[in-house]
C-alpha cells in the first residue's frame, strides 16, 4: 500500500447506513475511534463494503480543519475527533500538526503557520481535527 | 472560536433549500454576499440551522479555486464570489492570495507560484474565488 | 480562461447519469482518457451540459492522491487514472509531482515531501491519481 495521503488509517467496517443516493460507511478504527465516510452505492458494491470487512480511510492532510476551541461551537463536518496535539512541524507558509487520538491514532493536518499561531497550537494542547465525510476516500485489499 | 480555516465567515442563515438527501444552506454575510453551503439533514436537525439562525462558514484556503478571466467560462461551483484581489503573499512554491468582496469579506486562496504569474494576480485585479457547496463546513455556536 | 487550478483538463460531454439529486457526468480528454464528475441537476441544466458539449474539468493539485502501489488496493474514488511520474518538483514541505497519463495528458498533484520519499515517486514509476468525482468543477465557455 504506498499512497501520498499523510491519513491513511486502517479499521473495520463497522455499520453501513444507506440513503437514497450515497451510503454512510462507519470505520473503527483499532483504538476505537470512529470515522464516517460517505461514498456512493456503486462503491459499496464494487468494494465487498460489509460490516466486519477490512478497509483503509485515506485523507489529505490540507483537508482537515483544525479546531482548538473550547467547545463553542457544533459543526456540519460528520467527523469531529478530538485529540491532543503531539507535534508541529513548521514550513514557509503552511505547517503540519499531528493529533493523536485516544488509542493512539495520529491525525495530520496542513494549516498555515498563521492558523498555528493564533490556535496557539503546540504539544499537548487539545484539539479537535473535522474532517467531512465526504472528503474521505475509502479503500480495500483485493 | 478558534478554528485553523483561512475562511471563517459569521453570518445569517437566509434560506434552506431540502432536497432529497441534503439541504443547501444559504448563509448571508454582514457585506450582503451569499454562500451556499450543501450540508445533510441531519446536520440541519442538530445544529438548529433555521433562518435567522447565526452561524459560520468554514473554508479552508486550498480549498478556493481562483477565476481571472474576463467571464467568459460558467462553472458548476455554486459559489463565484466576484471581487478584487488585495493582496498575494508569495511563498516557495505557493502563494496566499486574498479577494476583497463587496461590502469588504476577504476570501484567502492557497495557488501555486505558477498560477499567480499566469493569471497576473496583483494587487488591483478582478477575480473570482469559486467555492463548492459541498466543500463549506458549517458552524453554529452553543 | 485564467483559472488557479493546475489542472484544468479541455474535453468533450461523453455521457450524462443522472441520480436522484446529482449527476455523473463524463468527460472524454484528447487522448482518451474519462473523467467522472459529479455535479448537482442545476448544473446540468444552467452550464447546458449535454453529450458533445466542449467543458473543462477542473482540479486542484491539493485534491489529487497519489497510489503508487502494486494495484493492490481498490478504491472508492470514481477516477483512478493510470499513468507514468513525469517529473517532481520538491519545496519546503510539499512537492509537486505530475503523471502522464496515456495519449499525454499530464495530471498534477501536491503531495508532502515525506510521501514522495516513501513511494519512491521519481520520473519514470508507474502510479495512480485518485480524484473525487464530488472534488471536480466543470467549466464550460459562454
Amino acid at each position: 500500500m504506498k499512497i501520498s495521503a499523510r491519513n491513511v488509517f486502517e479499521g473495520q467496517v463497522s455499520a453501513l447506513v444507506p440513503g437514497a443516493v450515497n451510503t454512510e460507511v462507519h470505520l473503527t478504527l483499532p483504538g476505537g475511534v470512529e470515522l464516517v465516510a460517505v461514498v456512493t452505492q456503486a462503491s459499496v458494491r464494487e468494494l465487498g463494503l460489509a460490516v466486519g470487512v477490512s478497509a483503509v480511510a485515506i485523507i489529505k492532510a490540507p483537508w482537515v480543519v483544525i479546531d482548538a476551541g473550547a467547545g463553542d461551537l457544533r459543526f456540519s463536518a460528520r467527523n469531529q475527533l478530538a485529540g491532543t496535539v503531539q507535534s508541529v512541524s513548521p514550513g514557509a507558509i503552511n505547517a503540519e500538526v499531528s493529533i493523536a487520538l485516544p488509542g493512539g491514532t495520529l491525525v495530520h493536518a496542513i494549516v498555515t503557520q498563521e492558523a498555528v499561531a493564533e490556535l496557539g497550537l503546540a504539544p499537548g494542547v487539545p484539539a479537535r481535527a473535522l474532517i467531512k465525510a465526504s472528503h474521505i476516500i475509502l479503500g480495500v485489499r483485493r
